[in-house]
C-alpha cells in the first residue's frame, strides 16, 4: 500500500467513531497516508452533545483523487448527501479510487452519488430502507465487498470494514499485527449489538427513542 | 446520572480512539454531560501520523469537580503525565469524582498521580511493566473496576469499559441500547486482538516494530 492516500470525509454532525474507527486502523497500513477533508478545512462538530470537533486538514479540491475514500455517517450525513460540492468530489474520486468505501449511514452518501444502484450494501440497521429507497441492495452483513465499493454497517463496524481492508491490501499478517496493537480483543458486557441479538424490550426502547427524535 | 458531568482529557499525541470509543458510549447515557478538556483549549494533534486534531472546548480550571475522568492513553500520555497542571487538576477532581477511569496508556497517568499504588488495574499490553513501575498491580484483564477506579486495557477497550460503566451508571437495559445504537457487534476479520490470541510471529511483528522505534 506504499504511497496510498486515503482521504476521510468529514462534516458537522458526524459520528465520531465511524471515522476515527478506521483511522486508527488505516493509519498503521504500511505506506498509507491518512487526510481528512472537508468542503472547507477546520474544526466540524460531531453528533453526540456537539461535545467534540475533528479538524480537517484538506480541502476536497487538494485531495481530488485518493486512493481510498471512506465517507462516515452520521446526522450530518443527510445534508452532506445534498451538498453539490460532496457528490461532485466523490463522483470524480471514485472513478480512479482503488477502493470506495463508507461507514454507517455514510452508505447513503455514496449510493446518492449513485455507486450503489442495484449494488449490494449495507448501512445502520436502522437506515436499511433509506438505503434500498436510493437504489441499492440492502444486505444484512456487518461488512460488504463488492468489487471496489465496501460498505460497513453501524458505527463499531467501521473497524471491522478497516481490518479487513487492510488485509485486502496488506496481508494477513499486517492486518493481524494492526488489530493487536489496537488490542482490538471485544468483550462488552452483552451480547446486543445487533437487531437479532438484542432484548426485545430493548429494541423497542430504541425505535422509540428514534420515533420520539423524529416526531 | 442526571447531571453527570464527564470529563475526558486531551492533550497532543493521544490516541483518539482510547477518547473516541466511551465518548460515543457514555454521551448517550441519560442525563451525561461530555466535556472534552485540556490545559489549553483548542485543537490536538492525534498520535496516528498526526493525521487528526481533537478539539478540547474546556480549560482543566473550567471543569474542576466532574463526577467522571476519563484519562485517555497514546504516545503523548507520557508528557501529559510529567506536567504538574494536569496531575494537579487530576488530584483534586479524584477526591470527588465518582468514577476515575482510563483506557490504555492513560492507567499510567493514573498512577503517576497516585491512585494507583497496589490497586489492580490494566493498561495496554505492551506497557503492564512500566504500570507495574509506577506501583500499580497489573491485571490482564479487559476491563479492571476496583472501587471507583475503571482501567481499561488498549485502544479499542475502552469501548468496552465504558459500556460497563454504563451499565453501572444507568442499568443494563440502557448499556445494552447504547451497544445496540453504536451497532457493536465486533466480527473482526482474524482473532488476533490480544497477546494470548496473535500468532507468534505476528507478535514478533509488533515487538519488533515497538523495538525499532523505542532504538
Amino acid at each position: 500500500m506504499a504511497g496510498v492516500e486515503i482521504a476521510i470525509l468529514l462534516f458537522d454532525g458526524i459520528t465520531a467513531l465511524d471515522a476515527v474507527g478506521p483511522y486508527e486502523v488505516l493509519a498503521m497500513v504500511p505506506g498509507a497516508q491518512v487526510r481528512f477533508v472537508a468542503t472547507e478545512r477546520g474544526a466540524k462538530r460531531t453528533a453526540r452533545q456537539a461535545a467534540l470537533a475533528l479538524v480537517a486538514d484538506h480541502t476536497l479540491s487538494e485531495i481530488p483523487r485518493p486512493d481510498v475514500i471512506l465517507v462516515p455517517g452520521g446526522p450530518g450525513e443527510a445534508e452532506a448527501r445534498r451538498n453539490p460540492e460532496v457528490l461532485s468530489w466523490l463522483r470524480q474520486a471514485h472513478e480512479t479510487s482503488r477502493w470506495t468505501t463508507s461507514v454507517c449511514t455514510g452508505a447513503l452518501t455514496l449510493a446518492a452519488a449513485g455507486f450503489l444502484d442495484g449494488v449490494d450494501a449495507t448501512t445502520h440497521w436502522s437506515s436499511m430502507d433509506d438505503l434500498a429507497a436510493l437504489g441499492a441492495n440492502p444486505v444484512t452483513e456487518r461488512v460488504v465487498v463488492r468489487g471496489k465499493v465496501i460498505t460497513a454497517a453501524g458505527v463499531s463496524a467501521g473497524i471491522d470494514m478497516a481490518l479487513r481492508l487492510a488485509q485486502l491490501e496488506a496481508g494477513d499478517d499486517v492486518a493481524m499485527a494492526i488489530q493487536l496493537i489496537l488490542e482490538y480483543d471485544p468483550q462488552p458486557p452483552f451480547d446486543a449489538g445487533s437487531p437479532a441479538k438484542a432484548p426485545a424490550h430493548v429494541m423497542e426502547m430504541v425505535m422509540d427513542r428514534s420515533r420520539r427524535r423524529s416526531g
